[in-house]
């Protein structure tokens, strides 16, 4: 029985194939690369019986992950978040049937460890000493962490304004990190000088083909926590995008698969009013998007212009009949608040944002009532800790507290 | 088949009764209640093979928690927390089994959400609607927000001091939140004057007797994550010290039942130097504790200068030939950065403090070579972000990166 049924890379542009032995960036013809499997051998080598009884990690998905040899996984026991039912929220905008998967319980606190655990995996296994990455913050913190972990260096540069807990991780794990003066695609750039120049792996979103595969588990998961079934609407706060491509390709190979049957679930492509790229491509029915200038929300995240990887997110979008759609920064802090209050979940702006477009696709009747509908939250409240404002009152030791409940 | 085995509630001092379907808080004597079962009845009908199938929840154990409708049930997917093996700074140490259980993944960033899901879905059970307490910060957050899920109203008192990140989980969650220019101590008294005012259910630590059985689910996770096996050696940063006695009460539940064989592991109480009141009772080996006056260090959690459940503590310490350890602020610094450049964790200097007691307990052959060692980390570093102190780079859009590596 082989721990991976790997086959090789191949690109979603000019169809070029290469081999995952050895060390890949993007094709040559500029295209982020993909990566397929034997199909055939593992459907006659594992059944979803088998992975029910495995620890919970995205590592009991082994099989169709592609690191070959168990020795070269990197974990901290990420995956298997929960697929949490929203019944109060979900009554307060009209969708019973909503549930939340929690990227907030992963190490370094968001989904991003699902990409670093299966990129560092790899990356070691295919020699990788050294890697170099822009980053809006919790990319890098996963990276550098799990880089740690598997004793690889990393240079990491960041905007001086992403989230000031992410330096923290960064530097505490041991890496390089640099701050910049802009935003993550100014840190790109410094990032291609020094990938050129010293000769580093360039783990940038999507120039490197293996963090998707760790963020397909994200819709492994989905499907085998609803018993391998699909449910109606998957919506994801997208910036790189990834997080949604990793989605809809897991989704598409449990199809193929045969161990979930129907229509794919219509996937959602949420975006900040203030930084919306996608959203603008797709309502002028564009198959790329154009850099969006002078972008900005809170939602820090979701903050990136213009996304390497954005036709294969709008590719999903409109092979599912999906949608994309923007939301405003205070409507995000609004619907976070309400979450806390009505499910005692502290989510993060993206992932709040969300929740906005669903009260609104629901509003729209986009989404239809009965619909079965889970919203990505991306991660966890307490790394933003900022977008609460908050006036307490403080007392003396020996006051007393005037008023019990309000 | 029943959903809980739960028998009655007891006290450890007199021996006094209560019934679980009304509300209680301490014994009539003044000491802590602990929660019993029908082991016999239990073990007829449940096994191990049985909770293997279940989700990976701390209510995979619903049959020994004290919850009797699972409709009372208020979960955000708690529990099941990774137990990493920590090879590298395990070899760094000399002690080769080293593993940590890893409690930064749950709900709010703190292993406090187990004694929270347990302690707010049986406040609901037996009808209580508004509570009161004390908090550190953590245990706070994690109950206003698991009773924000509930429906449960909220009165929160902590220090001024306490982690800011813990503030906004309080206040998002819509409780009442008072903030004290003093100790946990002195807001127990405030928490206590208010309870007595207000007719509300007091929940501070021990006063309430089911977070106990939240907690204890450390204990029967790492006994079946071991394959229902016990370790050598567990260590534990101990404040309130709940989470040491929770476990206890699990082992001893589990070697009962059959369910594990073999000797109890030595349970170690880990605190710090600038608030060891534990330790010292320890040294002179004392049933009690006593006030430590002027208490201070940099881990919040375990910074409690009387706990109420100390004689529960040092009983589980004396029991099982365990130890109490303090050590210094400094030195956790300095390993919570050795375990994220080593293992790439980054975990709270309450975790960390149990890592430095690790190594000089190693150091002084109390624990032994090829013993095996399991380290609590109660919560995610990521909560604590100004233990951490950096200076970074600032780049300007145009710069290049001058070194790769250092």
């Amino acid at each position: 029985m082989k721990y991976s049924y790997v086959s090789h890379l191949y690109c979603p542009k000019c169809g070029n194939e290469y081999d995952t032995k050895q060390q890949h960036q993007l094709c040559t013809c500029g295209s982020p690369l993909l990566v397929e499997y034997d199909w055939d051998e593992l459907k006659a080598n594992v059944t979803p019986d088998d992975i029910a009884k495995r620890n919970p990690t995205l590592w009991r998905y082994h099989e169709m992950l592609p690191v070959e040899n168990e020795q070269n996984v990197v974990s901290q026991g990420e995956g298997m978040t929960p697929l949490l039912s929203m019944p109060t929220i979900g009554k307060d905008m009209g969708v019973e049937k909503l549930y939340m998967k929690d990227e907030g319980l992963v190490p370094t606190g968001t989904f991003k460890a699902r990409g670093a655990a299966v990129g560092v995996s790899k990356a070691k296994e295919v020699g990788i000493e050294e890697f170099a990455m822009p980053t809006n913050g919790n990319a890098g913190a996963a990276w550098a962490l799990y880089g740690a972990r598997a004793g690889l260096k990393s240079t990491i540069v960041m905007p001086q304004d992403a989230p000031k807990i992410t330096r923290n991780e960064v530097a505490l794990s041991g890496a390089n990190l640099y701050l910049v003066n802009g935003l993550i695609s100014d840190a790109g750039k410094i990032v291609g000088k020094a990938v050129k120049e010293f000769g580093l792996y360039d783990a940038s979103t999507l120039k490197e083909p293996y963090r998707i595969e760790g963020k397909k588990t994200m819709g492994l998961e989905i499907a085998e926590q609803m018993g391998w079934k699909f449910p109606d609407v998957i919506l994801y706060p997208t910036g790189g995008g990834v997080g949604l491509i990793g989605i809809y390709k897991a989704l598409n190979e449990l199809k193929n698969l045969g161990w979930v049957k129907g229509e794919l679930p219509r996937l959602v492509a949420v975006q900040a009013t203030g930084c919306a790229p996608i959203v603008k491509a797709w309502e002028e029915k564009k198959s790329e998007s154009e850099f969006w200038p002078d972008s900005s929300t809170q939602a820090f995240g979701i903050n990136v212009p213009k996304a390497i990887g954005d036709f294969l997110v709008l590719d999903a979008v409109y092979k599912t009949d999906g949608c994309a759609i923007a939301v405003d920064d205070q409507d995000m802090l609004d619907e976070q608040e309400r979450i806390a209050q009505m499910e005692g979940s502290f989510i993060c702006p993206e992932g709040a944002a969300v929740f906005v477009a669903i009260r609104q696709l629901r509003q729209q009747d986009w989404i239809k009532e009965g619909e079965t509908v889970v919203a990505l939250n991306t991660g966890a409240g307490i790394k933003y800790p900022d977008t609460v404002n908050i006036d307490v009152p403080i007392l003396e030791k020996d006051d007393s507290i005037k008023v019990a409940s309000n």
